[in-house]
């Protein structure tokens, strides 16, 4: 029985679970709209400790501070999907939390997000529920191959997954993923990988940025272009999907879907490839390249405020500082028209996500 | 002998002296960068605590706060021109305080200022230094009427000064103005006001915006507009006049160089009017009509980094939520393409700065 929503006031808390630098940046668009916020997070190296007046260094599991930090709080958010249920059980009781948890329980899952994006007529790549290696030999029979096996829950930047091409030994690949809750995904012949940025308001309202394109290296996001090079229909289609998926799920607050968009003799089609319940990667470049943020618009969404109508400002690219990129970024400070963004991270980790650089270009 | 500069890394810790508006938006520009910083302010309602994780609330006066706060930062900078000699004195034994002190004596001084404006044969007001009725006679004599009173020290948004007009009663200004320090200024029949936001680096570059025109409302900024409507050549004359005060002075930071333009046979002149030694109100357009803000420009200076090299997004309106202005904030959250930023101040007193939106409008 989650209490009822409420429109925040200046000066109101929101509470963040976690504190990497997706919280880092809700903290900070929050702030620039007069709003406090308390971070919740195990890490007391957290980025996003930095930025707020209060934080709560505890576990997930930490009931009594769990407590303590919904007190705290008029509502609480979270800046990544694998919320324990527990954690969101105990918020729940006491504050309102969105994006709702029931929403969590669709996206963290990849066979049930598969399973509702196809129950709203939008399409995916063909898939199958694989737990076991029988299971497994059946799903390879039906989808061919090459073909991508995933663990159900817990896969992010490639993580938890595998391609499995002709030859591969099934039993191995089986054994390597070390999970009973699977799904094996038809390859995707796609020409390029999109995505949509969108926030929806307690009031039902939707709003979309440009659809975005994305380049990854290494299976983590590299490179974002706004808008996509693709035909405005294209893009418009693009949008409702984002829109329809964000109404049924009765959504509040910002989230993305990922989309391939795939080559066919009629023109090139879309299929969604995941939902992001949170703000995402390849939304950064809102931070510089919009009139409003995907950040900013999900304070606003769970604040109870109006969304923005945002505006993009130009010719858009936003590249990933990952790992040892970041050590370029003395060079990136002198690039005219770059906005750099550094997380505040100790140790540049291969892999890690360290900052980024949006650039605009004044449309002319 | 202050500690000699050095050039910050991301993780280290500014300290900012002042608590406004000025020095939260200060604090979210270095959180960007990956900087750290700590609050020094008196109030403990300061809203520039709510961003930071380590905030100090002590007089400035307090010898010990002051020595524990420079301890803990790398480099120190303020919000506001006033900060009072004994505290830089004691910051400055300990950590690099910039813009550096010597500067203050300058600014804080209207007369000391002017003086200086005019040494580097940059056009004022006339004006004289005026410390007795006697002087107040005697200046009235020599610069006509009308002409502006101001206390030499501690004015701002029009406070510690007058209008004074013919047949005035001088004894009587004297006296309302209780002061022995003033300075009368001619009227400058000005047909507008303009200003210019500069950043000097510890390299001796100076990167300026582009110049704003600004309309104030009961002698408190109201509407910047930027670019300003002057002709390119007396736009460049502006911002050549900021980079010679910038190096003039050896200012590091940000610093605004108020003009006013005025009208004559041969096209318009500029006059200066105030130099503020700080991040400027008139400068706020660029946190979203700028690839980089006055704001980050400030931390990047103080840091040692390389300036920016700003691009101007657009034609852009920036509008002082003012007092109650403030309670139409769900107003402005649905203006498409309009920026919103609120400053979490309680109370909204007439007169107080509690927000302002600024619009950008991509130019086609």
């Amino acid at each position: 029985m989650a209490p009822a929503m409420k429109v925040l006031k200046p000066g109101d808390t929101i509470g963040i679970l976690g504190g990497g630098q997706l919280g880092r940046m809700l903290a900070l668009a929050a702030a620039r709209l007069g709003l406090k916020c308390q971070v919740f997070s195990p890490d007391p190296d957290s980025p996003a400790f930095d930025v707020v007046q209060n934080a709560t260094c505890a576990e997930y599991a930490d009931v009594e501070a769990l407590e303590l930090f919904a007190n705290d709080c008029d509502v609480i958010t979270y800046e990544f999907e694998n919320v324990p249920a527990a954690t969101a059980l105990i918020l729940d009781a006491r504050r309102p939390v969105l994006p709702a948890q029931s929403i969590l329980k669709t996206t963290q899952d990849r066979l049930v997000e598969k399973d509702f994006v196809t129950s709203l007529g939008i399409g995916t790549a063909g898939y199958a529920s694989v737990s076991s290696v029988g299971e497994l030999r059946d799903a390879v029979e039906k989808l061919g191959l090459p073909a991508v096996i995933k663990t159900r829950r817990f896969g992010y930047d490639g993580k938890g997954q595998a391609m499995i091409r002709p030859g591969d030994d099934l039993d191995q690949v089986w054994d390597d993923l070390g999970t009973k809750e699977a799904i094996l995904e038809a390859f995707v012949p796609f020409e390029r990988e999109v995505s949509v940025i969108a926030a929806r308001g307690t009031d039902g309202s939707v709003e979309c940025f440009d659809v975005t394109e994305n380049e990854h290296r290494d299976h983590i996001l590299k490179f974002s272009y706004a808008p996509a090079r693709i035909p405005d229909a294209l893009a418009a289609k693009a949008r409702e999907i984002a829109e329809k998926i964000g109404t049924a799920l009765g959504y509040v607050g910002t989230f993305a879907v990922e989309l391939f968009v795939v080559p066919g003799k009629d023109g090139a089609s879309l299929v969604v490839n995941e939902i992001a319940p949170r703000v995402h990667n390849s939304g950064h470049w809102t931070l510089d390249g919009a009139s409003v943020s995907q950040f900013e618009q999900h304070i606003r969404a769970i604040a109870g405020w109006p969304l923005g109508k945002p505006v993009r400002l130009g010719q858009v690219t936003m590249t990933n500082l990952i790992g040892d990129d970041i050590l370029d970024y003395p060079k990136w400070l002198t690039v005219p028209g770059a906005t750099v963004h550094l997380y505040g991270k100790g140790s540049p980790r291969p892999g890690r996500k360290m900052g980024h650089v949006v650039e605009v270009k004044p449309e002319v």
